[in-house]
């Protein structure tokens, strides 16, 4: 099930990108990070004629059964809350993706609260609930690897179903009270990086609170430290439903050739583990900013990726994705719009 | 002349603006750098109701005598080449302002080059030459102080004719084979760091040529070591047309409380000079990008400003603000759309 067929990038039409995107009317190499942007899509592409189309943003939300220990600085109905919210167009999300006119899908991925007919109704709302909450990690198992799995193959199903309506280009965010946890944990464990580098402030705990979370997730590794080294145990253990949705996702984005959109800290966690599993989702994934949650910057190091903005954000939701958006745009437009030296009768450098 | 009445930042509805932000549905301060835009913004307009209107972004031309000294990679001939390629839509700054509906304007400044009817009954052509080259100035001043107040008033007038059409957010750029001289030296004259710490490869220089430019430029300032030291004085000693036309725009658009987006090096150079005529153009200035330009980064660093964006680019053009424009668009879009807790109805933090 963990069996995605991802192609390694070709580099083969890249003498023909170069060429294009060193023809136009600007100095080599002046359009920086936009030429980088421009070239990988054009491999992802493979074609030298590159375009976004339909835009999507999916956030998957999910509930966590490690708040009960008093991880975050936020009650859990904020989940579901913040569900609604997105659904009536309140949120942040909200407004960048309808600035961008981006496609916008809330996937109950395992919400602890039962939506009523009035917000499944809603055509942004995808019902994918595998359980209401996982289970509390610092005691048991977050969830099954059966759940694990399902959800991991839910979130490829969303994101086939997406593609067929077009799209080409699509970022993944997340809602979940409590899910810095277990995305400090994924990277601890799947880096190999002592578990107090991986943890941050979330919401905003004060150093009390954010030393109580270090204790916390310490014991919950300890009171874990006999099972299996794989991605699926680890993640089935210690993740969300959520995270292990945007899993299969990205695997599933990145078998698909499109161009994925990674946001902060808790999707580049689910990243992070797509990467275990298939090393090639990178050549797929942009990572749209750095995230002021401090485990990010070392995690984005592990990957060898550089983020494309460093905004201090750490909102979730896929915003960096949204706002990032307009850039990637940019590139494409570059590379497709400028006119050659040629064609504007500009002299080239001596 | 250089009488520009331009206010300080009132901080008095700060407090305003803060509760306005964080009573929105995410968590305090996780929208970062969006956040701190938005706030200048409001303290710009003096209001918690905030509003882009009518962006534009002027991009001035002109032409620079050192280029005699083969202190550049192209040839003279492309300034006013890549005039024409702005009027024809097919340059990089076309595509971004395009992509965004910002409003473009191309100003000759000083070209060296007569443009014919067709060319200067286009919408966005402004004539406004002051001369047709500046002088060399590794031998004479650049151009004269009379010359010089005519293009700081130029900019000055040009800017509020703009105001006057209903925009109240403005970008600066520039085009002119062997600017980067001129930025470097007022650079160096105006923050006292030494002429090789603010010179770079322009749009391409290799290591020899980059030695040839250094000293070229060390000897140019020692040729005049004898001027006075004052921001008009260095100006018209070294400066080009289209940089003491940025330095009365900038002026000018900050005495009209617009909102100013700062573009690279040369750009910054024309913002630097302004600076050291009046302190508070920097309330109204945002920095769009750090230049791929060695001297950007100290140059900003002497200024103590943050650039929004740091993608390697060294354009020109005023790229760097339209790249950035949807960014600060999204910076009021959250502080004008976003729900609030208590709308949306989602639980404040415990």
């Amino acid at each position: 099930m963990l069996n995605f067929n991802i192609e390694k990038l070709s580099e083969e039409i890249k003498p023909l990108v170069n060429r294009k995107i060193d023809s136009k009317t600007k100095p080599i190499g002046s359009l920086g990070l936009l030429e980088n942007i421009a070239t990988r899509i054009a491999l992802i592409q493979n074609s030298t004629d590159i375009n976004l189309k339909n835009p999507h943003i999916v956030i998957f939300a999910a509930d966590h059964g490690i708040t009960a220990e008093g991880v975050s600085k936020y009650p859990q109905e904020v989940t579901y809350q913040m569900v609604y919210n997105f659904l009536s167009g309140g949120a942040a999300i909200n407004v960048f993706a309808k600035q961008h006119n981006i496609n916008l899908k809330v996937v109950d991925a395992g919400v602890n609260h039962n939506f009523s007919d009035n917000q499944t109704s809603n055509d942004r709302f995808i019902n994918a609930k595998i359980q209401t909450c996982t289970k509390n990690f610092l005691y048991e198992k977050a969830m099954t690897e059966t759940d694990c799995l399902k959800a991991i193959d839910t979130g490829a199903k969303i994101v086939e179903s997406i593609k067929n309506s077009g799209c080409n280009i699509i970022g993944f965010g997340e809602m979940g009270i409590g899910n810095t946890s277990s995305a400090a944990i994924l990277m601890s464990l799947l880096c190999y990086i002592p578990i107090e580098q991986c943890v941050g402030r979330g919401t905003g705990l004060n150093d009390a609170e954010l030393k109580k979370k270090v204790n916390i997730l310490t014991s919950a590794i300890l009171n874990h430290k006999d099972i299996e080294h794989s991605s699926l145990s680890i993640l089935s253990t210690f993740g969300g439903f959520e995270i292990a949705m945007m899993v299969g996702s990205i695997l599933k984005a990145a078998e698909l050739k499109m161009i994925i959109l990674i946001d902060g800290f808790i999707t580049s966690s689910a990243l992070l583990t797509a990467f275990k599993i298939n090393e090639n989702v990178l050549d797929y994934s942009l990572f749209s900013h750095q995230s002021n949650e401090s485990g990010h910057k070392l995690m984005l190091d592990y990957l060898k990726v550089k983020p494309i903005l460093n905004f201090n954000m750490r909102l979730g939701e896929g915003t960096g994705c949204a706002i990032v958006y307009p850039i990637i745009q940019s590139a494409v437009n570059f590379f497709n719009e400028m006119a050659s030296f040629e064609s504007a009768s500009v002299s080239q450098h001596v």
